[in-house]
């Protein structure tokens, strides 16, 4: 199994700080959302059912013809290398690692690229697969740069994989009202922008015969009847949505501020995180994690990610620990020089092709 | 994708009648259980945590040292076909149909088996699969059979997978506390002892090693966080398991009964439903369609599955129709000749090999 954020029991266990005194950033989920709404009782009593209303609900808040509801994107990260043999897979990178231990574990040759290197990657790949806005860098791709290049790829009977976990916020961005393409599959969280994670919902954008070669692998009742019933309720709630959007965009650009006044300017990010690439970064993790504050370190780059703390406390106290760790960073390095934490002459990642 | 019972939508579309009119008695789901315990909020919006008590509460309850929780068993039936090559594969026949569809999607050669046919066959197989109790004909075998079976299987490397869907109203049959063994899986499903099908949940019980291959290949948090919160309150409460059994017992054994009383005794069953093998399946289960009560058919055989009514109103429903369905197929062979329904002269099914 990969390492991934919200591991917060390990991280109390690490740091011998009780679970309930941890303000949690190590995960890209918005920390706050919806009340739940209510659940009829056969949603947790009986099989569910297909025609219970998500699938139209879905269908209208992505703006698509055909959709898959799957356990989570993950799902679909896991079953989507199933419906290739031997394909030549070039993923984006860094990205989610998922993606690439998936198409690895089915026996696919991964190409990991560089943004810059698609170009002259394109013509050798089957599939070219891309997390957009990107985790954890928060690159972003245009519509027309990715149609681009699908169109290079469908013309060939390649696949283009777009991963918009955390796109919501966003919408304009997004490749959904073009799913309908042959060759074109879009990856939706639902967790991650209504703050669901722990129900495992996803959707996946296609064309219907690729969805229902997908179904296939996936089998019947692949997702819970409460997240059902929680979904259609909240994909339906287009002011709940506006609201969420609002937050989230006004506190993505808070954190990134916040980052920058403390030495430690962004490299990357989208509403619902912010990335740092810097040298220090495994450093930094440690001493914002003594002061119960848990973000996501990454080895390759060396890298953090920050989520958004939930509430005004929560701020609060990310505010003091990055003052406490501006303090500490510069007395390491003689006292007085106030020199930016987090190095820019410090090798950010380097595209690998 | 298979048909399955529970397709209470369908039914009230074929049948014209309004869904909350219907009487289901199409699933071996325990009709009643457990009020809902109480949920944390975090079950909803995090990531679920593997050290959550879940597992501990389940290798309680199932008296085992190693499982692996997954989205219902179903999720396990479609990913264990995936960790064998090419493998002679025996499933005793009838019997639920995803385990069949999910081998042969892999590639690997069925042999469906009659129960007799099991012991000539045994040495030609990698894999020997069967369900116990079965569904749908509520067959049962001992332990010491399988265990017998199964000892032939692991010498030559080979796997007993025995699906225990049906088995907690009587673990004394089941073969959990053995399933340290090599080569031997088993298979069990939440949803239908405890009521609670909707939230997807089902376990594995076997080797470590194996459970590490399965967990590979569903990947991370595959089981949703309120599934988690629900079934590890369940699964600690012994008191209301007792309970449960108890009233699961007395009603099977009540459906038996009724069934028998009006020409229609089962051909096997279990606590959580009876099975019957005649000809006329066909016109039993459209005429009690008719009336609002939704039974599974099967073709092969030709049979239908009755599941257990919730309350004392469904019982005194489901009397009344077995009343007027008597009456019916009388006047059917020309009056008077008060004949069995269930014609046991039909043609049970027969053991294919």
């Amino acid at each position: 199994m990969l390492e991934h954020g919200g591991r917060l029991s390990a991280a109390a266990l690490n740091f011998g700080i009780p679970l309930n005194e941890w303000l949690d950033l190590s995960t890209g989920i918005a920390p706050y959302g919806w009340a739940l709404p209510p659940i009829p009782a056969t949603a947790w009593t009986r099989l569910p059912e297909a025609d219970d209303g998500l699938e139209i609900a879905a269908r209208d808040y992505y703006g698509v013809a055909s959709l898959l509801p799957v356990a989570g994107s993950q799902a679909a990260i896991q079953a989507l290398p199933r419906l290739r043999r031997n394909a030549r897979v070039g993923i984006v990178s860094p990205a989610y690692a998922e993606h690439a231990a998936a198409w690895a574990r089915e026996g696919h040759r991964l190409l990991q690229l560089s943004e810059a290197g698609v170009n002259r990657a394109l013509e050798r790949l089957d599939v070219l697969l891309l997390v957009n806005p990107n985790n954890p860098t928060g690159r972003r791709f245009t519509p027309e740069q990715l149609l681009s290049w699908h169109a290079r790829l469908a013309v060939r009977g390649g696949w283009l994989v777009v991963d918009e976990a955390f796109i919501d916020c966003t919408p304009e961005h997004s490749l959904a009202a073009r799913s309908d393409l042959p060759g074109l599959i879009v990856l939706r969280s639902f967790g991650k922008f209504f703050g669901m994670a722990g129900i495992r919902l996803g959707f996946v954008l296609a064309q219907q015969g690729l969805l229902d070669q997908l179904a296939e692998l996936l089998g019947p009742w692949a997702v819970s009847g409460p997240a059902r019933a929680v979904a259609t309720a909240l994909l339906q709630d287009q002011a709940g949505q506006r609201v969420q959007r609002q937050r989230l965009l006004v506190d993505g650009e808070r954190l990134g501020e916040l980052l920058r006044e403390h030495g430690l300017p962004p490299s990357g990010g989208c509403a619902l995180f912010h990335w740092i690439a810097c040298e220090r970064a495994a450093g930094l993790h440690d001493f914002l994690a003594g002061h119960g504050i848990l973000t996501r370190l990454f080895d390759n780059p060396t890298s953090l990610r920050f989520g958004l703390p939930a509430d005004e406390q929560g701020w609060q106290r990310l505010q003091q620990a990055l003052r406490a760790c501006r303090s500490e960073f510069i007395r390491d390095q003689g006292g007085g020089i106030a020199r930016s934490i987090a190095d820019k002459s410090a090798p950010t990642y380097k595209g690998i092709e």
